[in-house]
Order: C-alpha cells, then sequence, then structure tokens
C-alpha cells in the first residue's frame, strides 16, 4: 500500500474531501453539502472509511472555516468556535475525526490551508511572506509570514477591516452583522447582492458593480501591503472568476499606493503581485493535504 | 574588558547612540540631532571609538527612520532608500558604520527595533507575534510574527493604511504628501498641528483634538487586529504621552470589534492588550543593542 494522506475542506457551504500527496497532487475527491455537524462529520468519516480499504492514510489536514481555535494546548483546540453558522457553534471537528479514524489530523482555517497548498506547488512556491484572499459568499484571508502561516492570538479576520467608505457614491449600508459596512459587508458577494439586489453572477460584466467591487478590493489590498509588506497577493474566491477584477483593483492599488512602500519594479509590474492562485479551485484540498503530511513529517 | 554591544537609534529629527547588554541594560548613551548623513554618521562612529577605548564593542545594531532596505543580499542592503528626508535618500548607513569601526552592524527598522527590545525585556516579553506602533511626527508600526521581525517585501508602513474619514465631521484634507488622508496623515503630530493650528502638546486635554485621535487610532487599531491577529499591541510615541488616548482607542476598539475575531477575554480586558511601552524613550535604543548582540551571537 502507498503512503498517502487525506485533506478536508470543510467549507460553510460544502465539505470537499480527498486523499493525495504533495508530490503527486490530488488522487480521489469527493464533495457534498455542509449539512448539520453531526451528518457532515459521518460522511467525512465514511469517506475515509472508504480509501482506507486500499489506501494507508497517514493523518488527515483540515482547512476549516470558522472562527476555529488553533491553540494546540487549548481545550476547544480543532473547534469550530461561535460562528453565525446554524448549529456549528462549539463543533469538535478534530476529536470527532481523530476518534472514528484513529490517525492524527492537522487543522488550520481554510485560507491558512489554501495558501499553503499555493506555498507547496502554486503562485506562492518559494515565497515566505504572502497573503491569500478569498472574495466569495464572506471575504476571509490568511498566509505565511516567516515561512510559517499566521495564527498570533486567534487567527486573521482580514475580510473584517475598516475601509473608506463614501456614502455619497454608495449610500449602502453594509450586510456585515457584526460590522456593517467592513470590507465584508461592502464587497463580499452577498454584499453585492444585496447592494444591486441580483446575484453577482448574473451582474454583467459592465455592470458598475464591478468598478465598485475593485476599488474596495484595491482599498482593503493596499492595507494589507502597509500592514505586511508581502510579497505576493494571491485573489482567489468565487468572485473573482470575474477576471476583470484583478486589472481593476492593479489600477487602484498603483494609484492609491502612489510609489510608496514598495519598489518601482513591483508597483509597475503589478500582474506579477496581484494574482488568481494557481490551484483555482483544488488549492483548499490540495493545501489541507499538503497540512497532513508536513505535519506528519515533522 | 567586558564584551558589549553598540546601538544606534536613528531617528528623522536625532541620533541616539549607546551601548549595553541585554542582560544589563544601557551602560552609556548620547543624543544629538540629525543633521546632513555626513556630519551626523561621523558622529556616531566618534561615540563608538570614544567608546572602544573602555569597552569591546562586538557589534552595532542600528534601527532606522526609512523607508530602508533590509534584504541582505540587495546593493543596497543597509541604506536608507527613498526618503522625503532632504539629504537622506541612498545613504549606506550600514557600511559607514562598517567601515569606519570594523565590526559587523545589524540592521532593521526603528519600529522593528523598538519591537525587539520590548520583546527582550518589556511589554511583549515571551510573546511571538505582536505590533509595536508609535504615534509621533509621523505614524509607524512593526513588530514580530511568528517570533521574527515582519519584514516581507520590503517593512510594513502600518502609518499609512487607509481608515474611514468622514468629512462632514473632519473636513481636514490630510497632510500626508503620498496618501492625502491615509493614517498618518490624519492622526500624526503633524496631522494635528496642521488640523487645530498649534502644536499637539500644546493642546489641552479637553479639546477636541483628543477623541478625534483616538478614533483614528482605534480603527486603525482594528484593522491591524483583522489583518494580523497580533497578541499584544504596544503603542509608544510622543503622542500617546497624553495617556488619555490609551482608553479612548480601547473603548473604541470594543466597540468596533462588537465581540468579533478576539476572544471576550481580550476584548473584556484590553488594558492588557493595548498597552504603553515597558521600555518606554529607551525601547529603541535597547532594542538596538539587542538587534545587534543578537546578530551577533546567532
Amino acid at each position: 500500500m502507498q503512503e498517502i494522506f487525506g485533506g478536508v475542506e470543510a467549507g460553510g457551504t460544502k465539505f470537499v474531501c480527498g486523499i493525495g500527496t504533495m508530490e503527486k497532487g490530488v488522487f480521489d475527491e469527493e464533495r457534498f453539502a455542509t449539512t448539520s455537524p453531526r451528518q457532515t462529520l459521518v460522511r467525512a468519516i465514511q469517506y475515509f472509511e472508504k480509501q482506507s480499504i486500499r489506501h494507508e492514510i497517514r493523518a488527515i489536514g483540515v482547512g476549516s472555516f470558522g472562527p476555529v481555535d488553533l491553540h494546540k494546548h487549548s481545550p476547544t483546540y480543532g473547534f469550530i468556535t461561535h460562528t453565525p453558522k446554524s448549529g456549528w457553534s462549539n463543533t469538535n471537528i478534530v476529536g470527532e475525526l481523530e476518534k472514528s479514524l484513529k490517525i492524527p489530523v492537522f487543522f488550520d482555517t481554510d485560507v491558512n490551508a489554501a495558501a499553503l497548498g499555493e506555498h507547496v506547488n502554486g503562485a506562492a512556491l518559494g515565497i515566505e511572506n504572502f497573503i491569500y484572499l478569498t472574495v466569495g459568499t464572506g471575504i476571509g484571508g490568511g498566509g505565511m509570514i516567516n515561512g510559517r502561516p499566521v495564527h498570533g492570538q486567534a487567527h486573521p479576520e482580514m475580510g473584517h477591516i475598516r475601509i473608506p467608505h463614501d456614502f455619497t457614491t454608495d449610500p449602502f449600508e453594509g450586510i456585515c452583522p457584526y460590522h456593517g459596512d467592513c470590507l465584508e459587508g461592502l464587497a463580499s458577494g452577498e454584499a453585492i447582492k444585496s447592494r444591486w439586489g441580483t446575484r453577482a453572477d448574473l451582474l454583467p460584466d459592465n455592470h458598475p458593480a464591478w468598478n465598485l467591487e475593485g476599488e474596495y478590493l484595491a482599498m482593503a489590498v493596499v492595507n494589507y501591503i502597509c500592514s505586511l509588506s508581502p510579497e505576493k497577493i494571491i485573489i482567489g474566491g468565487g468572485i473573482m472568476q470575474r477576471t476583470q477584477l484583478f486589472d481593476l483593483i492593479r489600477g487602484e492599488v498603483k494609484t492609491l499606493m502612489n510609489n510608496y512602500a514598495l519598489p518601482a519594479q513591483i508597483l509597475d509590474n503589478l500582474e506579477n503581485y496581484i494574482v488568481p492562485p494557481v490551484l483555482r479551485k483544488q488549492a483548499g484540498l490540495f493545501g489541507a493535504i499538503a497540512l497532513a503530511q508536513l505535519g506528519f513529517e515533522h
């Protein structure tokens, strides 16, 4: 039997389970809707039990929606803590998987796992300081600083920074239940839908929604640059399928930075600095597998 | 002779040179105005030559105003690069000191050096993820993530993040020559002086300047928390001598976070989370000495 690793991309809408290795990629994957914690975790466990018949799975990595507890010595390590997602507060993801599967489970945020995937074999290959931002239903961010995932006190909640919001041009109040018009409140998929009354994917490319979206995301990117000085910024997520956003963001970032804090060779070539994920939709699952393998090997 | 280390706090207004060790602190220091690069560096060199008669100085650490080049392999490593400070662009600080003194010189930003000082023997003792913000003539920020100073692509320029600015309550345009109303443009000592027409230290404690200052700094702190999830935030600098600002910032941060992204035990005890530097005015010099000693010993 070949030695392989399991990964779980635990999202608020869907779970993706799979197996593979950092060297050979993903061998197999299965996607299913996120329902109740019990039902969803049982389904994940059944997936790995089935795979264990043919493969020796050494460890599992989980990249999870949150907020999560990443402190190894905390009594709620490996839990989703207080989430607005109904039924999921205080869910012991790591504990449930370890109890049933009897192999080590490694745990991080969904965005940090995706960032790790891009670091191992994607847009951040060889880069020790970068940000991975995902713009979808919500907005999340993670990444690595000094070669390790950013955890800190809890973990970053990059979608919740405050940015300038001109009510005269955009009177929308924002939809974040905690902060109103924070970045997620203004620029997430839910915010776009609420502001314009139409699902983001149904808005035409020439809709004014996109210029506004580019402006808000550019202000956030500028704040991350000034706060962290990343070597690269990867932006994924469903909203970024509207690829025109990349050039809108780059143009606005260049204007806002105004030749400050980054060298000219970067500001003049932002197409190499603000980029989509190379692994695209597989960054999360591949990153979770890498999380398992790196955790197991160290 | 005792083995000791030199430190330089290279500020845009004054230089502080000194000697000491991480274990025993600062033995001696000298302060002088920052004039031309030639004159100022000669004075620093003369200081260390004089100290070398009685002490074996093994290495020197420099915490410098910037922007600086921290990339060891760059042709301009150890330089102040393109600074608005007249005459100081392209000043080779590390090169000049090493050429004259013939001992290793270690280099970082002024704020990262001060942060290191607080990490070695101050408010961030034993803490691997924290931010050090200084609010004075300008606003700068640094700190450590995953136990090492944050450099990244260049180094953080935390004073230049964009924050919400309500022109109806504060019509001031901001004084940042690059960004207008970025944080530094709105909340630095220079901004306060320009907005109110009076030097900040001459404004009475009950002047409306201070509530506004607390609001802007709180928004910045919230953005750093969401971006980095620090375990502590140290705020120093001349403006923070107005100590009432700490409670103003803490109160506003609690409101703005709204029980999100940090646990209740932190948000309910922000007096332990948002704190002044323990080393106060000596953080920069002591940190520069620690930079030399750690660099020399590793």
